[in-house]
């Protein structure tokens, strides 16, 4: 039996109680599958001709909250496979006697029979496990959420099905902030919130999973590569730029065909024989310019960084929003170094990542650092290399007190890999970027320096993408930030408000003024009420809006009011463009109400 | 016969003199062709086992002046088809013979018969015209150039012949001019120094045309895209960015499927049956963001930034440095205006060229317009159309005394096109950019604005690219400039040169203190004697470098040498420092030695 925690038995309990509540009400309907999921549980059912809808839930949670309160005992009984196959056709379960069915011709029965769970009068086949009783559903700690049409099996040929929903935590409070952030997480789906605030287009005669930034996303772009490049470069990096396309020659070579070539664009045949792929990586690229020309240990640590397009075949059906998509650009970078600077080097970007999450406010971000398997035929044989390269990662992660965990077969084939994962809102990890160590690229490449010692070394090399691609940092930062970037990064940086007329022409100058100094500011010159236009602006996120009204034209001033703070404050139009270029060139994260600006 | 001037006839007659000259040394020699081209002549030879080399050159010319001097007339006949055959056999001319064969076999032969052209001993069949008498030649205006193979008929399955080549201008000081620039734009041209400089790439197993920009050439892009950037801002250019790719069906609506297929990456098939296409140009992925949703008056002009990839079919054998290429990046936008707005607007753009060429002292350009031709099906049929346009474009090249000329039927087929041309160093013209103006893509995208009358119209579309593509461009700077870019694009904008070790902490401290301000400066602590220093930066062409000796470090200053200028003027660090941040900041064009810094 599996070993799963007691909040998983909870939600696989949950799942039969609600289909016992329904089968109460609905006595003809057929069962499907009802597992346990990540934030609750779900039943598939066929109910004939009968009409179920979210309206029903109430009388469902009730008699599920009756089962609850009889203290039902779970109990578990194997049938020899013809009785089980008897026993589900008897109950008049046809999809469980069709799964009984497969499971039997497929051989995945057990030797002792299939198993089945009852409690009360309601028995389903189930692995289990469950709880040991219903009374152990702590109180008001679920919820059934909604309802959703589901073919049986996942097979579209197959009957549609009505699959129920519900929420299930630990205890009320976590259903509560479950539901709370949820909530949150609707409101500021990056899907929504770039549509709203016209940031990316997804277009259906370009293709899904190519987004378009629209003006006001390819400034956000723009601004975050600008930083990452200043960033770069006083940390030393060059920055090249390299086609996103490159012959079959260079992925033969790099080993991304034919290992990789299921993630990659289908090949483009020009010069008769010649295939060009687009690129599903930047490294080979790097490596050719490493290797153009000889390197000196005195050029060591040599490192190049590029936001690189690259493209990648995902399936049709699971492109989504910018999370996931075809076409991406990443911040990118390839260190080449000695072997014993690669320590030094692995610290240093890891403190890289730690410099861009806290700035941004993305939270503790944890690591996980997949090793690789020495039994396994997927990984270059060198356990001297791997036992060194694993252990550098070790030791950084535990020197700067990073919270990892470790996974064994799942590296890169060149080296250990470490996948960079922040929450998001829904309390879900997901991995923002992938750091590595690569000790074989550079002996596929034939990439090579003249050591101190006068000697020819081949350079080790690090691949890191702190800011991960264009497509999916900004989806998070949409998230996290509920659409209101700071003012460095925000696409109208200030929207000037004339109360009436009679200062639109101050108004005017200022935003001349403004544009010439390249700051981003619009003016609303609509009939609209004052109001209406702060409003209007509050929507727009826009985190500066500049009231001007016949006293501020008058003395030469703007009252400031802050998208994120609700306080008005009069001052010197001059010393407010002051603030906004300070705000600009120091990168001030001043769209949190804790930041004074 | 054909019209053409005095120096086609002058080269075309060299030609003819150059073979007689070549025959009185090499009986046994087989002509091949022989024609005028745009520096000279030359004319194919077979000269069987005979060995010839430039240094058979003198004793040629000497036999071509004594032509020459000899004032030799030239004169036409005609000849029946049998009777020229069987004389140029007569001759013993078998390429000759072959090809009168051709020309008989393929109809091109005149009635009266192939035409002959006879100077004293020498007849050649030749179209003509030629000059009256050899004494027409101007003294000293030519000069026999180099030998290369060629195959008979350009097939390499035919026989090599060999090339004489010879240049001729209507003087001897245009000739001599010819030669100095040509010796200057070998040591300029952009694949020796792009090399030498370290600003790009080509490596075969990415593939040719596919150039790689190396840190130096990566640095050079971004500073004229940014400049690019705050231009367009300052103008009111909104700036997006979209993907290279696209499904097929933007360009069967663009019509560029299939009209311009063959200059297209071939498709790449995805998702069973869904092609997906490079973009060859960005037009289309633009008018895609302005038709996302409704637009009105008051947003127009809206101008679509993007320096945007764009991937172009050029064959193999016609790929060169960064000239011709199969990936690029445009400085694209098109401007979605009013009619009555096009003027303006347009008159904008032009002034934007002037600008920018202006700025980096491209010389004057050329424009060529291009028009449609009514007679033509390759035009879009609307004649008002075309006569608002064409009016338009003449109207604002006049206003601005832009030296042009007019081309008809070679427009787009969705409007007039204006070629900007530019000379380049060998004083040939060169197609920089290229601006459209466009009445019928937004009825292809269904584009439209509500008008202040509260109708609804289609906006007129203006494409432009004044910056080229960064290959292009950076191509010509690089030869204009001879590599030499000012301090604000310059790969390395300041190289520090210690000249003794005692002095190489301040320096180091000097280049810690420039890092941090975003200056890209390096430091010379080699061995090297200080001649060797200057001179290792010289090659590299660093606009500037800083001495520093014992006096420098004790009094905090540096000793300032300008590539451009060779004086040395000392001043303090902190002054030197701020000098960088000006010369960078405002773009001052300082690596021409008569701007004062």
């Amino acid at each position: 039996m599996k070993e799963v925690d007691q909040l998983y038995k909870i939600r696989h309990s949950l799942a039969h109680i609600m289909a016992q509540a329904v089968l109460e009400h609905y006595p003809k309907a057929k069962m499907g599958f009802g597992p346990p999921v990540d934030n609750g549980f779900y039943y598939d059912f066929d109910f004939g001709t009968e009409k179920i809808s979210s309206e029903d839930f109430k009388k469902i949670e009730k008699s599920m909250y009756k089962i609850i309160n009889q203290k039902q005992e779970f109990s578990i009984y194997y049938k020899p496979l013809d009785e089980a196959i008897e026993l589900l056709a008897g109950m008049d379960q046809s999809y469980k006697v069709e799964y009984a069915k497969e499971l039997v011709e497929t051989g995945q029965a057990e030797d002792q029979g299939l198993s089945f769970y009852v409690n009360g009068s309601f028995t389903d086949m189930c692995e289990g496990p469950h709880i040991n009783n219903t009374g152990e559903i702590p109180p008001k700690c679920f919820k059934l959420d909604r309802i959703s049409g589901s073919y049986w099996r996942g097979d579209e040929k197959k009957p549609m099905l009505t699959r129920i929903y519900g929420l299930a935590f630990e205890n009320e409070e976590e259903l509560k902030d479950y539901i709370r952030r949820r909530e949150l997480a609707m409101q500021r789906d990056h899907r929504k919130l770039g549509a709203e605030l016209e940031i990316f287009l997804i277009d259906d005669e370009v293709g899904t999973g190519l987004p378009l930034w629209l003006p006001n996303g390819a400034v956000i772009r723009a601004e975050l590569e600008a930083w990452a490049k200043d960033v770069e470069f006083k940390a030393g990096y060059h920055h090249v730029s390299t086609p996103s396309l490159s012959k079959s020659t260079l992925y033969l070579r790099s080993g991304h065909l034919p290992y990789y070539a299921e993630s990659m664009f289908p090949p483009m045949v020009l010069d008769e024989n010649t295939e060009y792929y687009l690129r599903p990586m930047n490294c080979p690229h790097h490596h050719k310019i490493y290797g153009f020309r000889p390197r000196s240990y005195r050029e060591l640590p040599y490192r190049l960084a590029e936001y690189g397009d690259m493209f990648r075949y995902e399936k049709h059906g699971s492109l989504s929003g910018l999370l996931r998509v075809r076409a991406m650009c990443l911040n990118d970078a390839h260190i080449y170094c000695e072997y014993d600077q690669v320590k030094e080097e692995f610290a240093k970007v890891m403190d890289l990542y730690k410099y861009y999450y806290d700035y941004l406010r993305l939270g503790n971000f944890r690591v996980r650092l997949s090793l690789h398997d020495s039994e396994s035929d997927k990984y270059v044989k060198d356990e001297e290399e791997w036992q060194f390269s694993e252990d550098i990662v070790r030791e950084i992660l535990n020197e700067n007190k990073i919270d990892f965990i470790e996974e064994r077969g799942e590296a890169a084939f060149y080296g250990p890999k470490v996948d960079i994962q922040i929450k998001n809102l829904l309390g879900r990890e997901e991995t923002v970027s992938t750091c590595q160590l690569d000790f074989v690229m550079a002996k596929r490449f034939d990439l090579w320096y003249s050591a101190k010692d006068g000697t020819m070394k081949q350079p080790y090399i690090l691949h890191r993408a702190p800011l991960s691609t264009h497509e999916r940092m900004i989806s998070f930062l949409i998230e996290f930030w509920g659409g209101a970037f700071p003012t460095w990064m925000a696409p109208n940086q200030v929207m000037l408000i004339p109360v009436n007329e009679g200062v639109v022409d101050y108004a005017m100058e200022m935003k001349q003024k403004m544009t010439e100094l390249g700051i981003r500011c619009d003016i609303d010159v609509s009939d609209d009420s004052f109001n209406k236009k702060i409003r209007k602006a509050v929507t727009k996120k826009t985190p500066n809006m500049w009231i001007i009204g016949e006293n501020e034209k008058a003395e030469g001033t703007i009252t400031w009011r802050r998208y994120c703070v609700q306080d008005q404050i009069k001052m010197s139009a001059d010393a407010a463009i002051d603030k906004i270029v300070h705000l600009r060139t120091n990168r001030i994260m001043d769209n949190f109400a804790d930041v004074q600006i």
